[in-house]
């Protein structure tokens, strides 16, 4: 059987000090569940700091990186799976969670919530305003939780699970 | 040198009467213009009534498919790409798209608007309500364009290429 | 219906001057035939001129990327499909052809032809030595033909849709 | 810095006895290295016999599926990837293997070499017969290693890494 991954999504080099704290305590709370952290794999914002909280708990990291490049890769993954298909590989990353979380939201993030929610996945949004929320209340119904705090989501995903 | 490419993108089975005929109009006066209309190619929906409509103008169409299945086809689609990579598929729609165009509003149109935004690329959205309007202009900023009618969309395209 | 489209798959930078005489003519030929033209797109020996033999029949040409960028693409491509997504784009140029050929032999078109026999897809090999004949029959069994003129693969090509 | 991954090609269904006998060996001695198993993570063939012999000496096996079934996937694998990109999938295997060895040839795996000699990556194929050595030779010169037994493969991927 197969381990349980869970991706944590969210911006790059746009993500702000708040989106990063909350990506690294989701990290490390995924670590200590014993769950697979799955992100984008770059070295840089949400997907730097949840692979740093998963490996402060000595958790197993997964990187699914849009390059072929492996200067790009955050220290913190432990498996770089390289796609060298940009945005393409977002589909991969949605395809292979149990669970989706974001942490922060640009167009990039976005567009792995939708992909989400088109195949019916379950997405766990922290922290967002009200202009993402009711858009993805309107797109995603019941596949959507909103929660405010990182032990929130630890709670939400062992309901799904 | 090759020739323009429009994307027009919009649900497929949960398309409205509405989203139906203004993609068939759309379809129609990008195919006046000479344009090539490229859509998802599925026979279905926006895709499908926005490539009869540019057959119907003697126009030139391209369906880029998620799967590898002709009898999934549009009729009206001249040219299908068969990619077999689902809605990993959505990212090649975009970057062929010279101008990407909503009609219709859904969790895999969504997912294309969102990542013609993460490339900067043009985005014009037909007839949306107040929600998603405010996402996308969050979202987007300058690079997404509200319009109400199918003509507006042409008069846009134009001032953009 | 969608047009019958027809891949040519051969060496880029490292075409011989022989394979890209044979494309200019094969291309031509296909185009004669009223057929579109598939190529991997780029400025560049066998896809650059496959398109341009294609051009010179008035043809309808086809190119599949492996970037995203516009500077890369054959002045003789009139539609092209941008994937960013490298060489896994080889799989979309075999599963949108409805015959595969190939003139040359390098590492990329090799995996191209592997691809197509994979899925029993007709393949016609142009010119090829001893050494590939041999792989390609013990791989692709009858799926496979072996020509030496350009002349030839219409003909195998017309006997097959 | 994340983990070496080395990769082990081979066919699914039509695979040999001995192609099975051999994968699930190397599997064991990558495994007994450390390193970590990149398989097309299928419950078939090379793909499950080299993750079966990595289980067995304790070690991690990612799988890179090609579709986004999970009923398809080895019960060795710990880590399963889905791709739902089909054969598009193996330039991302590629990729991602430091080294790439492959047990066993048809089609599908004769892709994968091709893709890794096409970006001058390292391949050990091991007991082939003449024609395949004799067209890997040509295409990919002194990046391909041609052996004889499991053991020698570590060897050679110890005096590469």
């Amino acid at each position: 059987m197969s381990k349980i991954v869970i991706g944590v999504m969210g911006p790059g080099e746009n993500a702000t000090k708040e989106n990063i704290e909350c990506a690294y305590k989701i990290g490390k709370l995924i670590a200590e569940k014993g769950w697979v952290l799955l992100t984008g794999g770059r070295n840089s914002g949400v997907m730097d700091a949840a692979c740093k909280g998963a490996k402060d708990a000595n958790g197993l990291t997964l990187g699914i990186l849009p390059t072929s490049e492996p200067e790009t890769v955050s220290s913190a993954v432990d498996i770089a799976v390289f796609t060298d298909m940009k945005s393409a590989r977002n589909n991969i990353n949605i395809l292979s969670s149990k669970v989706v979380i974001a942490c922060g939201m640009e167009a990039g993030t976005a567009s792995e919530v939708c992909l989400a929610l088109k195949i019916k996945k379950e997405v766990i949004l922290i922290n967002q305003d009200e202009i993402s929320k009711n858009f993805f209340k309107k797109i995603g119904k019941e596949k959507v939780t909103f929660v405010e705090k990182a032990e929130e989501v630890i709670q939400k995903i062992e309901s799904l699970i």
